[in-house]
């Protein structure tokens, strides 16, 4: 591949940049950027990229553009993007949640140009190009989205492409990885998110200092909870009807376990607890976690 | 001191085990364990504990009793010790709950007899004295129960025993002490149980391999699923009416959430967001969590 755009160059962003520079993925790396802040950081950086002041120099004659943004500014770059490109360039984007994304894309994108989206699942609680690295999406799932009028050349070469930056790829259409990430991923932040909150309105009432004593379990899920504010306000107002349904079987759950303890039902609380033991151990077996007590901390 | 007994040679009491024979906090350590499958495991890893097979072997000239089984048993051990405890011998736990173990303990326990409870706040997901380390307590918090009956001299004593075996100590009274942990403890595990169920639910109902994406979240929460069953029936069961508190409080933070979700309310997620983001930085400066992203796992 002879250019590629990144932009939005910020944790994943600048993972990717670092990888396909690596590995000699592309011959020219270009990135957008919009946050001045961002941009001294990827110059401190020596970030091996060409940074653009004009989408233009960044699109045009581009083989693949990347949006590494939240989903909220997809809509205003899609309407830039249209006056220069043309149908050599392939679109894609890494965003985690893709139904209400998917419908801006087909709505506001020029007709002729192929946009693939991608969702490469991998992340972390810190953002910025600073704690980008390039191992970022190495052996990590990266999903396709593919429907009946996803060109099947695009799809390979996207593939191929995420297969040089480390990944392991799946395709799957827009609903299925919407229903399947709002339980494996947008509902655990959702619930860190409340988790941390609720501690914080007992710590008001209770003038109890908690924080101190998190390392019961609240430490694990403030990690989460410490998710960039403005790529998970768009991942939950994208998928939110999946994700409202995903925290109705889950306060369906809780009002029954509740009951369980409240009635102090042994039989069905064991049977609860033993059922979901189970995952942590495919979860080890199938590599999606490392496979160390207490995630290795001591 | 002279002699210690260890009731339960599973995950922390075999920490306690490897740290008082290492640091010689006594000189003799005797080890009392029910199950079979555990004591053959303390005799492979040659644990520096000598087990006796009767309690009245361990308990008596003891100086210090600790029971590190789960809540559920102590009543049944208590009945057993009151046979040949003298007032000279200390007894402690490291219960993660007290309310109702302290009203057992109360109700159960030979007039005369001492037993000041404790809560050391360290752990794993992992059960059983394979996996005991003498660091198990080292820099964490251990909690010692106070109230206006607690002898200073005996609570000085376990206080000291607790510092050498590597904690910082803070006293507390049982209220106090339940409730705080009902939310950085109790509902995190209660809630990650839950998670993980509303997952294997949904597995059912959509026939998709979620598993296999857990790296988006789930993951995180697997970790705590994992933990002893027993244990934390017993938790809950110990701590219902706090517990149950703490549910509603969720459940109603949960509902606002969803509620901003649906109605696209941009100002209230962010502020939300951000607020709860505040807490991991005051964990990791607190030094109650390692400072690495995602738990520093790549």
């Amino acid at each position: 591949m002879k250019k590629v755009l990144i932009i939005g160059c910020g944790l994943l962003g600048s993972s990717l940049v670092r990888r396909i520079s690596r590995y000699k993925i592309a011959k020219k790396i270009f990135i957008y950027e919009k946050s001045k802040s961002n941009i001294s950081k990827i110059r401190r950086l020596k970030l091996p990229g060409i940074v653009v002041n004009s989408l233009e120099d960044g699109v045009v004659n581009s083989d693949l553009v990347i949006l590494c943004t939240p989903i909220s500014e997809y809509k205003k770059l899609i309407i830039k993007i249209n006056k220069f490109i043309s149908s050599k360039t392939i679109i894609t984007d890494i965003g985690s949640s893709k139904i209400e994304s998917s419908k801006i894309i087909k709505k506001f994108l020029k007709k002729g140009v192929q946009w693939i989206q991608s969702h490469p699942i991998t992340g972390s609680e810190v953002s910025g190009p600073e704690h980008g690295k390039e191992n970022m999406f190495k052996d990590k799932w990266c999903v396709l989205i593919k429907d009946k009028k996803t060109n099947s050349k695009n799809l390979k070469f996207l593939n191929s492409f995420w297969k040089k930056v480390g990944s392991k790829t799946i395709m799957m259409n827009v609903e299925k990885h919407d229903k399947i990430f709002s339980i494996t991923s947008h509902l655990p932040h959702l619930i860190a998110y409340n988790l941390v909150k609720s501690a914080q309105d007992f710590e008001k009432i209770q003038k109890y200092d908690l924080i101190k004593y998190s390392a019961g379990g609240l430490r694990d899920f403030s990690r989460i909870a410490a998710s960039n504010e403005i790529m998970w306000r768009d991942i939950f107002f994208d998928n939110k009807v999946n994700v409202s349904k995903a925290v109705d079987i889950f306060i369906k759950n809780l009002n029954s376990f509740k009951k369980d303890i409240n009635s102090k039902n042994s039989k069905s609380i064991i049977k609860k607890l033993i059922q979901t033991k189970k995952v942590r151990s495919k979860i080890l077996k199938l590599k999606q976690d490392i496979n160390k007590p207490d995630f290795g901390r001591n």
